[in-house]
């Protein structure tokens, strides 16, 4: 009788996720791919990045490569800090993050912090995906809130907050992945409103803030944060540096109450000690050297220049058989097939027959904690150049 | 009335750790400080590990700043996989392991992969402070089983898998934080018989095992699990760069059943993502340009001075007041108070006491998940120079 592992329970609560099965399928030759949530790694500032590690190595290779703090390694809490005041939250200090390993790791400390099984937690619909499987890994009952080009709904938000009374709300308020919406300055007061008045912890998922294509975004909640009296401390704030400069050094951070904060650095120390010191003193010169600011406006002339290439192609190719809000930032398209003119309406539909047509884009359903929308698909422009958008969005129409 | 933070329940099953107050104190001028659980900064590979990361980011800087796949960077679990053949387990393949953010995060997936609420776990008595931490954040009920100078004692190891029936069981059986025990070889073919009897899970911690002073360790479990039919099937090794390159790549690794292996990488898919793929392919140049032997053995030679010198001032200093094994490798003496004399037999009462003498050392009762001894103490030798060893054990004993 061969050995059978004996399973947690709260593994029965997740999958792996059908668009791991759709990636198997990318390495066909000659595909275009629209699938990926990647950044272009030829944006990268590998320079820089070498010039700050070799830094680090040289003015501090013990700090740099010993255990370290598992709040974070001191300097890049004072950048982080500096980083997030410079985007309108003037009063964030060093003490009020910590650094995480990826704004995943801040998501899964929110997890273990924060849900027990059976709570209720508030999502978009749709919403990031590892987000759903990390919550639901803890137990959490996920309840999905409506979204439309202004982002969340705040009515029906208000809603479902009185009506569940959740643990807190995740939100992606700029560009989120993978609706691309940017939550108006409007709702985003008012989102703080009703956090005040219900009580309810609100959690603002940011990664994506700085990818704006012409004007920048409304300011971000933990920024409005200071015009919403006791907004402050019913608000948790996941910033990242893996959508500005690298994925790969798995540097992020949380802002949050300190009560929270406490807890989550205790949990954090039993996750994984801290994050890299490596890669955080590396991150600290990085953003102390003062390069990120013309990085950035380089990947964001690209990334704007791809948005709009996607964005005109479906217009001209898919036509009316597709409706979506052309993006003001961020790495997605995100779109919902109308089926006019007898074209297919169902998203998994047309990525199996896109496939075929040596395209691929994600189905949008799996996204949606509740209540799948099947229309629904996410297209990346981010790591394809104008020219091959042009090619796939025409296979694309050909598919449909 | 003030916010509340609404905590999962799982945080009642932990506290902060007692070892963590202590820690405040050492920042006290002119302290000699035994508490640390660090290898020497001063013998890190500072240069191989720069032209190392230099040359990722040369031959390879979309791989090292980019995503990476959950389950490791391809030529890091080559580099891994080759490492552990050529310590004895030589068929291990690299997909039999899978990459964690040191091997605190592989400890993290086994919780969050095997414990539900309530399962029971077998540790040593006494065992790493964060292993008892983190499976408790799981829910884990521990229970401990005896060690003795040769390691955890078999017999009634055996009595307690029979008895509790336990998800799994966690050693550390080669020169383990706290106890420095070193598990005989006899004991391990032992341990792995039962396994395979009891079908239960062995989990192998081995951070330490590469730092032997004398003539190297029996094979780990791992390596021994060729010689013990149907062994492998029931084990899981975590293993770790800290203490062999450093400790700041936060680069470890798990090797286990494929099953298993299957599950902790979707767990750690919603946990991190992936380890810093910068620290990883900086790792796998590393190990790929052969410096770690010699790197190794300047270590080796370090640590074995500064162990033979605390054990002769221990011996000289306190006489017949210490009882404690002449550690054969690894970071750690573990002691008994004897009381010998009339003197303090209390571990926690000489901490307090040595503090005041401007010495300082962790005392061994939290190091137990159950039945503490109090007489017990941790003391490392690991970054403090042979003269100060010297200074500080003769001020133990004027504490004691």
């Amino acid at each position: 009788m061969p050995f059978t592992t004996p399973f947690a329970d709260r593994l029965n609560n997740v999958e792996t996720s059908a668009i791991r099965e759709l990636f198997k399928l990318l390495g066909k030759p000659g595909i275009i791919s629209f699938a990926g949530g990647f950044p272009d790694s030829a944006l990268f500032d590998v320079e820089g990045i070498r010039e700050a590690s070799n830094a680090a190595l040289t003015s501090e290779p013990g700090a740099a490569l010993q255990y370290g703090a598992t709040e974070g390694y001191n300097p890049l809490r004072e950048q982080i800090a500096g980083f997030m005041q410079a985007k309108g939250a003037t009063d964030v200090s060093p003490e009020q993050l910590i650094v995480t390993t990826g704004s995943q790791q801040a998501l899964d400390l929110l997890g273990k912090t924060l849900i027990s099984p059976g709570d209720k937690v508030i999502v978009e619909g749709p919403t990031f995906l590892a987000t759903i499987q990390c919550f639901r890994l803890y137990g959490a009952q996920l309840i999905s809130a409506p979204v439309d080009g202004d982002g969340v709904q705040t009515d029906a938000l208000e809603h479902l907050i009185a009506e569940h009374k959740p643990k807190f709300v995740y939100l992606i308020p700029t560009f989120g992945n993978p609706s691309g919406a940017l939550l108006s300055l409007e709702r985003r007061r008012r989102v703080l409103e009703m956090a005040v008045k219900h009580r309810t912890l609100i959690v603002e998922d940011d990664p994506y803030g700085d990818l704006y294509f012409g004007a920048p975004p409304p300011p971000s909640l933990l920024a409005l944060s200071a015009q919403v009296p006791g907004s402050r401390e019913v608000l948790v704030h996941c910033g990242s540096l893996s959508k500005v400069l690298s994925p790969g050094l798995r540097v992020g951070w949380m802002v949050g109450p300190a009560e929270l904060l406490a807890k989550a650095t205790m949990c954090k120390q039993f996750s994984d000690a801290h994050t890299s010191t490596f890669a955080q003193a590396t991150a600290a010169h990085y953003l102390r050297s003062g390069r990120l600011p013309a990085a950035l406006e380089r990947v964001r002339a690209v990334y704007a220049e791809r948005a709009a290439a996607m964005g005109s192609a479906l217009r001209r190719e898919l036509g009316d058989a597709i409706a979506f809000v052309q993006p003001q930032g961020g790495l997605f398209i995100w779109a919902r097939l109308t089926g006019a003119g007898g074209k297919v309406n169902d998203g998994g539909e047309l990525a199996r027959r896109a496939i075929e047509h040596n395209v691929a884009f994600v189905p949008g359903a799996p996204f949606y904690a509740a209540q799948p929308d099947a229309s629904t698909l996410r297209l990346s422009f981010a790591t394809v150049g104008v020219e091959k958008i042009e090619d796939g969005v025409k296979r694309l129409g050909q598919a449909l």
